[in-house]
């Protein structure tokens, strides 16, 4: 029977050998944190090879996620669908084994990972959910909900600022189930981390109320063994295990940044393998080895055992395993229809001028009514962004129960946190924070949209119309970098009733969605049938003159009312103008070209974009012949409507920009 | 004579009123750390009123730039540039007193503070610049720079990861001239924090080898004092002192968020002012009280005093002290332009193939053999950024020498600690990483942009071109982020000897620069004397067939040598085709109208813009006549000369798409 060394070690060939043959990787961590693996996988993970979606697994986050052979050599060795000839393929066009771990790419994946810290925030999210999870529903007869989310980071994850946001937060919440391994090793890729990383980290994770176990000798599987075991021994607070490792071990490259991420080479991996006593051809596993590794059996048990756990619960507990199902499925409400309904009526019949941020309170007061799954929160601005409802109830750490988190001033964890939530299940989270605190949690924003996270953003004081707070915190770019993160929806509302469309888009679709709100009051806009029936295709003739009008005002969110008043002006001079409202640039971009072409008709270019906010993307819509009022400077510290006002976002200045392109030559 | 307390009370009062009359602002902070501010400014901080910009002056951040008032309150009354009038246009248009405090904006204000956090870290790059310049000009026998950092910071700063990160770094680099006063008032906007802030605030700091004084009673004056004296005595460790505190002292309101954001209203002024015993009308302060703060004299004598010892220094060490000079005036020296001459001669004989990166790194050799003001650094990717060069050493903790910084995992910490190095004065920072980690540091770019510090970003690995790395590390929404910063500007030169030009830009610019470099080797392209003449025009005709060609290709970075094999098949086949190169959108945007169209001719309306990123801004140069070969997914992870090829960055599918134009109707 091969020793728990040898079981380490295939993780360390298949690493080292895939990364050769690929000519590209990382195979100093694989290295470095096989036994931890070899611990963590064989004797404490929870899993079933065979149905990697299984809901009640454990979870595994690899933060440090350049260490993807490692995951990928654990996959393939458990006996998941990821086969020898991926391995093989690792790194290259088309194949399920990406140089960074990939959430939906390769089963077994439980997140994505690459950007280092945010593996281990998100883990922060995981175990969160199910904490929240297994308050909600298990009984005390029957746990459907018990699993643990793991976790492996380097020191450069704990170097990132954003895990110290989200373990902080670990801490105030108790997650206890919630497992760290961390690979001290004490190399990052610059080398020595000690000129740059002194820290206690011991000290740094106690002040946030975890449990610190070791440092123990992460090679040591017995002592791994144990250390696991303490950790999931602890039922209140989070634990990291300080794990001592040899980057690059058995390679002559080992302690050395040498071995972080390139291949060995051909004589030092000739030294590996004789280190190890490894006598076998790459991508060569022995079966005894495939045979201690293989965890589909006892995957299979588990499973099973889960289900029939499951159909007890069932049948005790029917209404609730209906809507844990339902959850699980992350399929809404059967009301959902309906609440959407009245809230159109609704606006439809206040007719009444609100921020946006207050419309979207509005729709959330109805949604988390009706929706469990909704998981709030903001980053200590829940009374400006709205996110608060008459059914939130704040997360309480000593049950387990609540629906909204207050994340504290943590704007970039709160976001991978907010992901590891959507990705764990069960949850559709949203938050909210100022727009132009959007830049802080930008790369999770960019993660939730490679994954396709179901998550909502509430991003409220939109643009220079937050006013007296001024630059810092008047978004101008803001808008522009989320439209252009691949993947991500961004509507920006004109008035309640837009905002009531863009919560249900948020809310049915699969991905990220960022809503962009006013903090200042939006007139109430009327609409005709047609106008409503198309605000769901992203832009739509709000007022129209005639199919082939002379010129086209074109506008989005608190920008559409001022250009409604220029229309009405430039109507009342007999010109033949249409007014465009553009809610959703992406999804209008995604409609048929008959449909694009019917709002914005190929040969009317005489058209004015209007967006206070960077105008360089407008000209996509608008073309030579048109001009684009936007902001290409910072904002300034005066009263919202003043500084409107100074920077030309006036009914004037725009009847004055479409008088001049109506008078020039077509 | 009036007591220390009325001493801060007139701050206090000078906040509540302003904030009243702008009805909108912050005045729980300020009242809450009145005491603080009147302990330091009083009796520790080295200023001089007359002399805001005085380079040995102790610098001074808020970093919970929300509590404005209480800086405009300190200025006012030390003696700055800031009336009363100033003070009763708070959060007016055109005012110095916006909304938050503005660099550049207000005599005084030494750091754009807003989002927190950020103040802190940048506290850490202010303290490291007297460090290193002390180090480099100071003589036994004379100290000209020797000055502190001082810091005020609230819960909500400590809970921003940001701040751990640089926190952590004035921990390894011994900054014990870095004072911070932490206003632990226990309350941000949300309400009490120890619903998400429970931190042992304390043994995170100590982790970070800080030393830690306190909790003291931030209201007690001489418990300040004392702390402060302590802190100064330490000096290797920077200091936290603890200051609990009552956020709205004095008023009704106190101890709850309900006076952080808002005007506190009359009826609780009233109560504020007979609590103070303050018996004045609004904007009215006792000349006592002016008389005990006011600094001119004491400030006039500490300038006179270093200006008396620089003398001294002058005629001891006259060369150090005219390159003191030099670096204090920010002039480059005197050698730049031979040597920037040399580096372009060098890349024209060499005619060599180098990925940018390593072009920007050749730059780098030069420029930091004759800039000692350069300081280097690299977020952990020293050497896949090219940041090191043979003239850069470490910087030393224990003797302040060294021109390179190891920033560790910490793009927005890093990006900070640039600011702060930038904004002290001394230095031309520059910092690499990724590209596509630029996200972590976005908020800081945009800092670094409002205050126009002058920074050099080197940023790598600038798309899919990064190859097996995959999506996480392949950039595609960065580059257009960053240009759309309002007063960021970015180049993305195509070969070494647009690098060169990249370079001289960013060294004599008064701002943020990103420069945006291959991974993968660019090859080297000729270029005809007009064409080299016009790099610093942002763009410029690359090759040439007619003054008005049917089809222009315009091109950025690795993209142009693509564009440059398809100009060539095209030429060859006959048609008339111009070839662009753009390295800098937004410096070719302030180029005349005139050689804009002589560039780009209104009436050669077929274009195609070539750029491996974010499509949506290159409508603007192209318009509805021409089209962008660009990405707007995400990468994969593969061979980057694959990824190139599978989305369609080939030669021939860029003269696919030439022909198409052609061959459409005008």
């Amino acid at each position: 029977m091969p020793t728990r060394q040898q079981l380490a070690d295939a993780l360390r060939v298949l690493a080292i050998d895939a990364i050769e043959k690929a000519k590209s990787g990382h195979p100093g961590a694989p290295m470095g944190m096989a036994d931890m693996a070899e611990a963590l996988w064989r004797h404490a993970y929870k899993h079933s090879p065979t149905h990697p979606d299984w809901f009640d697994r454990d979870r595994f986050v690899l933060s440090n996620g350049h260490a993807s052979m490692l995951l990928y050599g654990l996959l393939h060795l458990s006996g998941y669908a990821v086969s020898i000839e991926d391995i093989k393929n690792f790194r290259q066009l088309g194949a399920n084994t990406p140089g960074h771990p990939e959430y939906g790419v390769t089963p077994g994946v439980d997140f994505t990972t690459g950007p280092l810290g945010q593996g281990l925030a998100s883990a922060v999210g995981m175990a969160l959910a199910e904490r929240s999870l297994a308050a909600t529903f298990n009984q005390d007869d029957c746990d459907i909900i018990d699993h643990y989310t793991y976790c492996f980071c380097g020191d450069g994850c704990l170097m990132e600022g954003v895990a110290s946001e989200a373990c902080s937060l670990a801490g105030v919440w108790q997650l206890g189930k919630l497992i760290v391994l961390y690979d001290a090793n004490g190399i990052s890729i610059d080398g020595e981390i000690s000129a740059w990383f002194t820290e206690d980290v011991k000290g740094r994770y106690e002040s946030y109320q975890w449990q610190v176990i070791g440092p123990i000798d992460g090679h040591d599987p017995f002592k791994l063994d144990a250390a696991i075991k303490e950790a999931k021994a602890e039922k209140t607070k989070p634990s990291l295990i300080i794990c001592q490792t040899h980057i690059g071990l058995g390679s002559p490259q080992v302690d050395s940044a040498k071995c972080h991420g390139a291949p060995l080479g051909d004589e030092s991996i000739a030294s590996c393998r004789k280190s190890y006593g490894w006598q076998h051809q790459p991508f060569e596993i022995p079966a005894e080895i495939y045979a201690e590794w293989d965890a589909k059996a006892k995957g299979e048990e588990a499973y099973d055992a889960w289900q029939a756990k499951f159909a007890t619960y069932k049948s005790k507990y029917p209404t609730l395993a209906c809507e844990f199902e339902r959850r699980m499925r992350g399929e809404l409400p059967s009301d959902f229809g309906a609440t959407f309904n009245n809230l159109l009526e609704d606006f439809t019949q206040s007719h009444k001028d609100q921020a946006s941020r207050k419309s979207s309170q509005k729709c959330l007061e109805a949604f988390t009514q009706i929706m469990p799954e909704l998981m709030g929160g903001s980053a200590d601005l829940s009374g400006s962004v709205g996110t608060m409802t008459s059914h939130t109830q704040a997360f309480d750490p000593k049950t387990g129960h609540g629906n909204y988190l207050f994340y504290g001033v943590r704007e970039f964890g709160m976001a991978c946190i907010v992901n590891g939530l959507a990705i764990h299940g069960g949850f559709i989270p949203y938050a909210g924070t100022f727009l132009a605190f959007s830049d802080q949690a930008k790369n999770a924003l960019r993660l939730a949209a490679l994954m396709q996270a179901k998550t909502v953003w509430v991003f409220t004081h939109d643009s220079i119309g937050v006013g007296e707070d001024g630059p810092t915190h008047q978004p101008v770019e803001q808008i522009v970098a989320l439209r252009t993160i691949p993947g991500m929806t961004v509507w920006r509302p004109c008035d309640g009733y837009e905002t009531a469309w863009s919560w249900k888009f948020a809310l049915e679709h699969n991905g990220p969605t960022a809503l962009v709100l006013s903090r200042q009051t939006l007139p109430y806009i009327d609409r005709d049938d047609e106008a409503k029936a198309n605000i769901s295709k992203g832009a739509y003739i709000l007022r129209s003159v005639a199919a082939k009008p002379d010129l086209t005002l074109l506008a989005t969110g608190s920008e559409v009312s001022l250009a409604l008043k220029a229309w009405e002006e430039l109507v009342a001079k007999k010109y033949n103008v249409n007014l465009v409202s553009m809610p959703s640039v992406e999804i209008f971009a995604k409609q048929s070209q008959e449909y694009q072409d019917k709002v914005l008709p190929r040969d009317v270019r005489k058209r004015i974009a209007i967006e206070a906010a960077t105008s360089d993307c407008w000209w996509k819509y608008v073309g030579f012949d048109g001009a684009v009022l936007g902001l290409d400077r910072f904002g300034l510290s005066a009263k919202g409507g003043k500084v409107f006002e100074h920077f030309g976002f006036t009914v004037e200045h725009i009847v004055e920009m479409a008088l001049e392109l109506l008078q020039a030559k077509a």
